[in-house]
This record gives C-alpha cells, structure tokens and sequence, in this order.
C-alpha cells in the first residue's frame, strides 16, 4: 500500500473566506479525501506544525510527498527542505502542484529559477495529453478543460523534462508545459500546474485521476540507493593491449 | 559556406489561383529568396523534375535540404525517399516545413504516423520559444504572432523530440509542439510548423528567422560516417578477474 | 493479466547443433519458460509459421511481443511488419533482444540503420543500472556480469534513447547503451542486448529479470489510440485582441 | 570573439610536486595555453584570489567558465556560488572538468548528488563518440585512449542528461558517461570527465579538442533573459465557446 504525505502550507485558507468557501477542509483536506478514496494510505502536514510536520519519523514511512504552497515559501526551514531532498535522492516520490513549481524544495531539486509568466484572470485552461502511452495520462481525455484557473504560460525556467504529459491553453493567449516528469536520483518528480487556491480545481475528476496517477507513478522510485566512492578493480590493469 | 537545396511539390501554386497570388514564384521560391539573402547558397528542386530533383548529384552537395510537401506526397518515389534518407543519415540536414510532416522522409525518419488534428479558419497563432539557450531561437522575440495560419494541434504522433524550441496557441483552442529537433545517425532534423499554402508565411521575418536559424543547426552533423562491423578486441580476453 | 507473444526466427537452433544444445526448445522455447513462471500469459510465434505466426489474431490478443531474429531479418514479410508496427503504435509493447536491433520492425520504429560493432570472442560483459529508478532496473544489482557474450559497441546508430537504463562494459574494450526504452505512438518499446545464441544467456537470473521487468513495463502502452483529422473550433475566431 | 574565464581551485599543484612537474603552470594555466591557442580570448582565476578571482566585473565579460576543482570544493563561498549561477541561468556557459562533478556550483544547478565511483589505479580509459552529429564530438575519433586516468564509474548521480556525447571504457572493468550536455536556464553547461591532476590529461590532443569544441558550444547561451511575471491577457477573455 502506497503511503502519501499530503503537505500544505495552509495559510491561504486560514486567511482568505473565499478560499476557505473552496476548501473548507484545507487544500491538503481535499486532496486528502480523494487520494484516501483512492486507496492511498494518506497523512497531512503543514507549514506551523512542528518541522512542518516533515520529521524524520513521518518522511521514512512516505512513499510519495505532495507539495501546495505559495505564499509562505520563504517560511519553510532550509533544513526541512535539506531533509525532504534527502529522501527524494533516496527514492521517496514528490508530487509537486501548482505554485509548488518556486518552493524551495523544487527549485533546489531543479536547479533553475522556476519562475513563470502568470495571470489571475478567471480564465479557462485546456490541457492536452501529449504522451499518450504514459501512465499518468492513463484514462484521461485528449483534452480536458477546467473552467477557471490562474494562467501560468511560457517560458517556464525548468530544465527540459524527462517527460513531457500535459500542454496548457489559456483562453488570454498563453500555452505551459503543465505536467511534467523528472528523476533525480532514486527519485521520481511530478509537476503539475492546476490548482489555484480560489478555484474548486480538486474537485474536478480529471484532475484528481491526474494527481492519482502522479502518485502511483512517482511512489516506483527505487530506495536501494547506490553505493559511490572508491572501487577495487574487478579487471585485472596494465595487461596491455592486442594492438601491436 | 552552406549549400542549400529547397525542395517544394510545387503543385497547389499551379492549381490555385488563390495560392499563387500568395507565392508567386512557388513557396519554393519564396523561400529561396530570403535564403539566399541570409548567405546560403541555395537551389531548388520540385516533385515533377527527373528524380524528382534529387539527384545523387544535388543529394552530395547539398549541406541542407528544406522540404515542402503536401497533396502529392504519395507521388515522391520510394527511392527518392530511400536516397534521401541515407544522406540524412550520413549528415545531411534536414527542415521539415508545415504539411511535411506526413511526408514519406519525415515519417521514415520518425517512425511513426506523424498525424495530428488541423483546422483551416483564419486563426491566429501565437509561437513561444520554449529552450531560449538554443540556436534556432537565437534572436526571436519570447512570443510572436502569425495573424493567420492553419491550425495544427496535438495530439502530434511524433517520437519525443529531442529538443522542443517552440510551443504555438491558437486561437480557437489548441496547442502545438511547433519547433522540434531530430538527431538520426549523422543528421539533424528540424520541424518547423508555420506555412500554410494559403497565407503569406514565409514573408514573415520571424518566421524567415527560424528558417534561416535552423538550416544553421542542421548544417553541422557531422559527414564522418561511423564504422559498423566487425571489430578485433584491443584488450586481451581471458586474462580473469580480480575477484576471489 | 498480461499477455505475451515471443517471436523467435529459430533457424539457428535448427541449422547448429551448438545452439540446439544451449536452446534444446529454441530460444523461444526458453524465454517462454521463465515468461510463464513470472505469471505471463505466454505463447511462442516463429518466422516458419504462415504469416509468422503473426495473424491479425495473434497480435489483437499480445500486450507485449518480444522479438528475436538474426540471420533471417529479410525472410519476414513486409506486410508483417507493417501489421506489427500498426499494433505497437497503437499500444501493443515491444521488447527487442540483441540481434533483433537490425530487425525490419525495429529498423523502421527507430528510423536509423541500428548498425553497430560487434565481436564473437567468448569475452565477459559487466551490465550497469544507469537509471536506478525504473522499473526495468527494479531489483537488479548495480552491476552484474554475463561470463561470456557477444560484443556490441558503439557507435549504436539509434535514436538518442528517451531512457537509458542499462550500459555495458565488454572485456575486450567496448561500451554499449544495453537498454534502452523508446515510446512510438502509443507503444513502449525496450531493447535489450544480451542474448547471443550460442551462449545461455536467457539461463541468467539477472537477465531474465531485466526481460520481466521489461515485459511489465511495456505492457502498460494506452490502447486508446488518439483521433486525428480536422477538428472544429472550440472558441470563436476572429474576436480581436486586447492589444492596442 | 569568445571570452573565458579558466577557474582552478590551484592547491594540488602548491602542495604536491607530483602535480607540480605535470602542471608547473597549474592546471588552468595549461588549460588557457592551448585555449589560447584556439582563438579564445582567455583568464584565469583561483580560489586563493579575492573573490576567488569571479568577481561581477570577470562574470559579466566571460562567456564560458571553466570549473577545476576537488580538494577544497568547500572553501568556495557560497555567495560567490550564487553569483556564478546567476550567470549561468543568464547565459553564461560553464564546461565542468573531472573532479568538479561534486563542486558547489555543478551540485547546485544538477540537484542531485552528483556522487559516482573512483578509482586511482593509473589505468586506461577508452572514450567513444556516442552523438556523431554534435558540434562537442566534431573532429573526435570514433573512439580515442587515454593511457592513465582516474575511473570514474557508474552510477554518476546526475539527472538524465539533455544529451550524452561520450562513454568511457575502463580497463579495470567500469563505465562512465564521460561527457554531458545541460541547459539551464539561458546557460548551457558541458561536464567532462577526463582531468586527474596527477596525469598530463590536459596535454592530449583529443581531449584539448573536446574542450575547445565544448566552450565553443555553451558559448552559444542566449543573453536574452525571459521576462517573468504578471502579464496582461492578449486576446479576450469570457467569451464563450462554439460548443452547444
């Protein structure tokens, strides 16, 4: 059985009615429900518990960690984000969703500023699949539309993608590289762009298949982390060669 | 200095009176022209010319071959096609344009049906440069506009590529991978979606940009064909091993 | 549960009495055990059956294929090989082993010569995971060694491979990327090199495991092949711009 | 004309005499001879400088930075490190030699741990072309030895690379992907894995060619750095669809 960490920064919702009206349980309530529905043995954590509820304890016993914060990614503690890192290069999976994509973790697993083009607009998204044989896009439509969403669009500063699953429309004239995949070290990433606080996005059923296969896929990395450093040679050296 | 050969069916500017208002001279010679300009030197060749002017002749001293075709690519000859192909391989470049993409040499090189979904309706389409340290996006602003193309739009059945340079948004609800790189054996291979027979193109200067850009990245893979076959061992075999 | 089909040319194990006595049920023969033990729904397919054993049938009921050839690549008929390659890219897997790679199925997938180097000199390979978090090197050893193979070097005239899973060291000099996934339409394919016929290669407890975990992997290709062709608008065209 | 900036950490050549006779320069100094040589208009500068030699003034005039370093990796401020990847994610180049795979600065834009196995056993290396048609491999032999180098060896815990140019052969039995291309950002990074301090590496001809042909490559980043941010709505918003 598959164990998620459902992490939340949970400051818009405490702070905001509206939000609150979309998300009374929290965004990481909602995820929660749905992943737990889907058979995922699911846990929640946020920014003001303790470490942020990311202790030692809570991330060995993660298989797959899923990410939402914005407003408060300075507020994470570098050392939380050291230790979370730790065990993405040792196999754990991370789903990262939506304004995720400049959270500390992210960027440092990325290596490049993550920075974007947005716009808050009330806008309608069309998200294409472009990896049809993928698991993650397993189930989901050629297209699928979400009514409103926050735009993000190009140029999305991530290095090139392992995979590329999803492509974004924007009704105002922006496209994004929405979903896509990266392995670093044992472990395996999942961006994906929808999810603005303000809007009912998990509740929509493509977007939580999306997300569902996002964990399963992601919960695959392998935790037998290689060994480095100094090896004896296997080959006998200095047996010269056949040339002549 | 680089040799080009622009290669065009050249069958809807002799049917269409509509078409040939648009290019004139053919879009073979539309697109000579601004070649030509750009330093290249450049020749053209046409479906209904003997060996469809692809003579083993032209095929040897050309560093680039640019391709447009579309109602007619069932007639390009199979061994034509073959030609091509093996001096592709061998480090010849090539530029697939617009409706290209179903041409044999396109999808003997891919492997694939290369299909897609496409509208013709006076859409405009926005290009986004999405790898901006790549040369074929060197000097082309992050966003530009056509005012009027054909759509294409994804699903595009087409290998991942290894490089995507350009994402397009059109206006009536569709995305594209418009600006993809290829590396077969030797050569390098780039796709490039604009150009529709109908709409004035290729007198875009973004769109000559592109053009002009990628024929300079396609012109270095290498022509120093590797050797395949047998090989002696350089190294003894059956010396043993170190373990115990 | 998944179904495979293991296609083997078997004229070597009928033309050698070596290889007959390494592979007394043919290579198929041997693959098909160790497929069935691992909970596959296998059935074998060989060059001398009518159609190769591959009806329209055969393939409509194969999630995974596994393809063996060598000496006979031009005996298999091209409409055979078209009708597997409209299987694959529609979903049906593909796992390619070792000389397969200058199969006509392989060849036209890849689009390239698949040419290579190679050597027959009993000399030790040593097999790397070099993607430690895939599934085709779940439960693998960082490294693990075949007492004797057939050399295949670089250069491998492929595309540059969407996975690199495996590389391999050969005693007498030469490297090779061993595995390698590709995804084409909606199919997933692996090659896998080790596997020459006079040696008992598919005996090994490391390569069978890298065959199953292929198998697996490939199987998950999406039936659910795309649409293509025109496509109407979503929204409406020519509604102007909010530019000024 | 492309200017470089050659950085060496400079401490194995003061404290050991063995490194000293085989760089009595040090190693920037004979990696500028014969860069040079080739045309670069080139610096140099060490760890022990104020600044460590990159200050703004040398990062905005270089084009491409080298990065020698291994034993005092950690005395490399990390201010100065975050200068140097600003650079980088504008467009300076950065070609990674040996030992700096675990530098501050390749570990900070990979997001990995860059780790992998070593062993010093003055064996040979045998590096092979793996991407024919790339500008880094133009002028390389098919393959080309390399009488003493240090192994590094597989698993190298780097993210899957935007291309693998080399593999290399060691005698005592391993294999490494001696030679990576990344961008990041507008900047593109060449890491190569040939460079123990205690052998002439920097004297062969192959590899001083490889290096030249790298610098020449991330020279090539655009300066053009994307904008970011809230940006306007280009077309419409609201109005509707065409769907009934």
């Amino acid at each position: 059985m598959v164990h998620v960490t459902v992490w939340n920064e949970f400051r818009h919702e405490q702070e905001s009615e509206l939000v609150r009206k979309v998300y009374p349980a929290g965004i990481h309530g909602q995820l929660a429900v749905f992943l737990e529905k889907a058979g995922f043995h699911t846990k929640t954590a946020t920014l003001d518990q303790p470490e942020h509820g990311l202790t030692e304890a809570v991330l060995s016993e993660t298989d797959v960690l899923i990410w939402w914060g914005h407003m408060a990614h300075g507020e994470v503690a570098d050392e939380i984000v050291e230790r979370v890192k730790h065990h993405v290069l040792r196999g754990m999976g991370l789903v990262v969703l939506h304004s995720g994509h400049m959270s500390k973790i992210f960027m440092s697993l990325m290596g490049t500023s993550c920075d974007l083009k947005w716009r808050e607009a009330d806008e309608k998204e069309r998200i294409f699949v472009v990896d049809p044989s993928h698991e993650i896009a397993s189930g989901i439509p050629e297209a699928f539309e979400l009514e409103k969403e926050e735009m993000y669009g190009e140029y999305f500063d991530v290095p090139a993608p392992d995979e590329t699953i999803f492509l974004s429309w924007f009704e105002g004239g922006n496209v994004f590289r929405s979903g896509l995949t990266y392995r670093r070290g044992n472990g395996r990433i999942f961006y994906f762009q929808p999810g603005h606080e303000s809007y009912p996005t998990y509740y929509n059923e493509n977007v939580q298949k999306v997300i569902i296969n996002g964990v399963n896929w992601c919960s695959k990395g392998n935790r037998a982390y290689p060994t480095y450093g100094h090896e004896e040679a296997v080959y006998p050296i200095g047996k010269g060669t056949n040339e002549q």
